[in-house]
Parts: C-alpha cells; structure tokens; sequence
C-alpha cells in the first residue's frame, strides 16, 4: 500500500462530506470498512451514499469484521488498548494485501472519539507494513448538534467542554458540556434547576429529532422519544449541550 | 430578505467547503461581508477562492465595515456586547435592503468563537426586520490542527477541553487544553516539564506552519518563528494543544 487517507465524511448528512474529502476519495483503489455490526446499517448506508455520488473509478471494499469487546468492562482503558490491539492486526493483514492506495471512511472527525488513528499508529509501530497517510477533517456530530439548534457552543470568551456519558457522571458537570457516547441519559443525573439542554439524534439523517429547554422540563419527554425511537430503530446516536444559568 | 443562510467555510483552505456548504451558496442572492481590516486581505481570498469555485450565478457582496474597539478592555464581556450591538445595528440596516436570499459566510464552524449567530439573534430580538434562518457547519481550525498533526484530540476515554489564551492565563493548564485566540503565547506562562505542545499556523494555507514536541523544548523555536511570520505577513492565526505527561 502506497498511501493510506483517513477521510472524516461527517456525522449523517453526505453532504457534510468536503470538497478535499471528496479529491481524497477519488485518490483511493481500496477502502477498509471496519464492520459495526448490522444495527448500524444506516451508518454504512452514508459512506456507500458519499461514495456513489463522488467516487469516478472502480474501486474495492474490504470489510474487516471488528473483533468482540466488554461493553462494561471493569478496567476500561485497558479493555479499550487490548480491542484496539486486535482491530489493528486485523488491518495490518489487510493492508498488507493491498497494491495502491488505501482509504478509510471516518463517521464524523478522526480527531474525535474515534480510534482509527490510534490503530493506524499502532500498525506501523510494529513495523511489519509502512505506507504514507494523511488525515483529512469532516464535519463533527458537535457541529451538526450546534448547527442544527443554531447556537454557539460557548458563551463569550469561556470554554468549550466537550466529554463523554461516562465522564459526566464521574466528575459532574461544570458550567456547560457537549456530551456525546451516552448510552444512559446521564443528564438525568446532573443536578440542578439553571440547566437548559439542546439535544439531538440521528443528525443530518432523515430521522433527525431536535429537542431544547431547561433540562428538568424536557427531560422526561428526551427519555421517552429516545426509548420509543431506539425502539422502533433498534439502535439510536444522540448528542447533547448542557448549559448552567 | 426571504431567508439568511450562516455558512461555515472551514478554516483556511477552500477545499474545506462542504457539498451543503456549496448547496446552500448557491441560493445566495447577496453575500454579506463584515469587514476585518486590510490585514487580513487572505481571509477574504479564501472567501473569494470558495465563491469564485463554485458559485454558478451572478451575485451581489455588500461589504459591512467592522465598528473599531478596545483590544484590551478591563470590562472583556460588556465591551463586546456593545461591539455587538454596534455590528447588530449595521447589519439591520444592510438586510432591510435585499430582496431575495442573504448569506454570511464564517470562518472555521460558525459555533466556534465566532460571533455571527449572536448578531443575528440579535438582530431578530429587535424586531425590525424578519427572515427565516439556517446555519451549515463547516470544518473548525482545532480540526484542521489535529488533522495536519494526524493526532486525536483526547486521551481514551477523556474530555477535549476547548479554550483561549486568556482563559488559559486565567484557570492555568488541566490535562490537556486545546487554545485559540492567543495573541500573547500563554504557552510560555503554563509550567511543568511533562507538557507536549502541537502547534500550528495559517492551517490549509500556503504558508501553513506545524511545529510539535515537549513544550519546553520547542517554545523558543514556537516563540522566533511565530515572531518572523508576523512580521513578514503582517498578521498572524495560530492555534495549539497542549497535553501533560
Ligand atoms: C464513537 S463517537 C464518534 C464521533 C465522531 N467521530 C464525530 O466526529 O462526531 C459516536 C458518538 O458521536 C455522537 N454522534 C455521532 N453522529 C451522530 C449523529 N448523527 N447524531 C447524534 N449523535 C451523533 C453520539 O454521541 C455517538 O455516541
Ligand atoms: C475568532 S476565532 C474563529 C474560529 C473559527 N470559527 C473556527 O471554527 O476555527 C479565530 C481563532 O481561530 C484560530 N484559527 C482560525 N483559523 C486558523 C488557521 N487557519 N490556522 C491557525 N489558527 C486558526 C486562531 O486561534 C484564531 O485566533
């Protein structure tokens, strides 16, 4: 292999793809999919899109079945490095087979909780294969939640915060928070009577639901309509800002 | 003015535009341009780049000179709330004008310190003119950073702290920050000898400058070549993370 691009296509919508994504894409011969398992068909359903309308020559797909892991582990860091150890010899064998240029299709921006690049890194440590890469951004599901809802992230001049579900409910939440990767409404837990939330799921996708106000009016109807929809789905991605005052 | 589009352009090579960055430019009847002073001339060409690319009829620019304040003001959040509405009022005036589609295109992601969406609520609020609203993320500068340094914003499993230089003066280092706005180099105000910094400058631009490593070991090189670049081009936009241990 050549040259590997790491492509960020955008959290939903095919058209969050960029144009140097696009010129990216048309560069490569071989795209790795990294299988997710089949209630995420959906999210597949967006790659094949970007790649239908902008792609201009043949190319192959390999897909590369992504090996088990504990969803709850107990030592969860080094659950997460021994996961990303078998992902990464799974790819090294790919890659290994592969004459030209390779691509990967990144859901949102590699740079954000995604491990791509962490098992890109650790494929060439071992030194087995070596290649070129670059990495090319795409539009975050922060950005399309902000977008969606018409806001801001931060207010004048102070931080943006941006944390996981389970980080929320470890060390709770400071002045404001843009929570993604929570399987368990951990809003719930976050105490108060000041909070506003603006919350999204499925952005970008046709099924798209926005939902805002202070937190302890909405919450309720937030749990309901994501129960129902991850119901009738079989599986949900949402996001969410939490603002004190 | 029928409708205002708010549109994200990426933060400095054209090619960051968006498939819905460039649908919705092409709706566009009159682009509004808040000016920034001759200084920052190749912000504007990026602009252009992206007009002149894709845009596929005749369009009017009507170009918004920026009210001048204080730089360095003892009250920072009153003295942009009047700048603001200094900017509100002129925009106003300029969108009681147009017939048809409007649209302002903003640097980077329009939810990242950028103060377009707050103008335009702003304007709203007043009540003297109306239109409908929709803002198209776009590719951030703390992206296209991580992107250049083919790196991930967060440890596993833990928080991207987003901030300023002044901010980062103010609360010190946590594990990890990833600051804009910093004219003064804080870097150099932050202690400890464990900190890694990844810096970059005039991303996606042909002068486009990546220095990385211990900080402690780059900040003078950071420092002169921040320096020379500045004063050979006059103006200078840099953006860094910084992470311990
Ligand atoms: C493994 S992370 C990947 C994030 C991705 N790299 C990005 O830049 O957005 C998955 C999490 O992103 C959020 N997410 C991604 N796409 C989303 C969408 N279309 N709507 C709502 N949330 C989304 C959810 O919080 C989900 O749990
Ligand atoms: C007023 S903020 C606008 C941020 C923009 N909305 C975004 O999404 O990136 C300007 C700051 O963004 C950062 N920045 C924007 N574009 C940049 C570039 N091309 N290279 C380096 N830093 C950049 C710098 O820290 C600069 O001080």
């Amino acid at each position: 292999m050549r040259k590997l691009y790491i492509v960020g296509i955008g959290a939903g919508d095919p058209d969050h793809v960029t144009m140097q994504a696009v010129k990216a894409i048309r560069q490569v011969d071989v795209f790795f999919v990294i299988g997710k398992g089949a209630e995420k068909r959906e999210l597949l359903d967006v790659r094949t899109a970007v790649l239908d309308e902008h792609m201009n020559h043949p190319f192959e797909v390999v897909e590369i079945a992504d090996p088990p892991r504990d969803r709850a582990p107990a030592d969860y860091t080094g659950t997460i490095l021994d996961w990303h150890d078998r992902r990464s010899a799974l790819l090294e064998s790919a890659f290994a087979r592969v004459d030209g240029v390779g691509g990967i299709l990144v859901w949102g921006d590699p740079s954000l909780y995604d491990s791509t690049l962490r098992m890109i890194e650790r494929v060439l440590e071992r030194r087995i294969v070596t290649f070129e890469y670059e990495v090319i951004p795409g539009i975050t599901s922060a950005q399309a939640l902000a977008a969606r809802h018409r806001m801001v992230l931060h207010r004048i001049g102070e931080p943006v915060h941006i944390t996981t579900g389970r980080k929320l409910r470890e060390s709770g939440l400071g002045e404001s928070a843009l929570v993604m990767l929570d399987g368990e409404c951990s809003f719930t837990e976050v105490g108060g009577d000041d909070i506003h939330i603006w919350w999204g799921a499925y952005l970008g996708m046709p099924d798209e639901v926005l939902i805002e106000g202070p937190l302890r009016a909405v919450e309720r109807r937030i749990l309901s309509t994501r129960a129902e929809l991850r119901a009738a789905k079989g599986w949900i991605m949402d996001i969410y800002l939490l603002r004190r005052g």
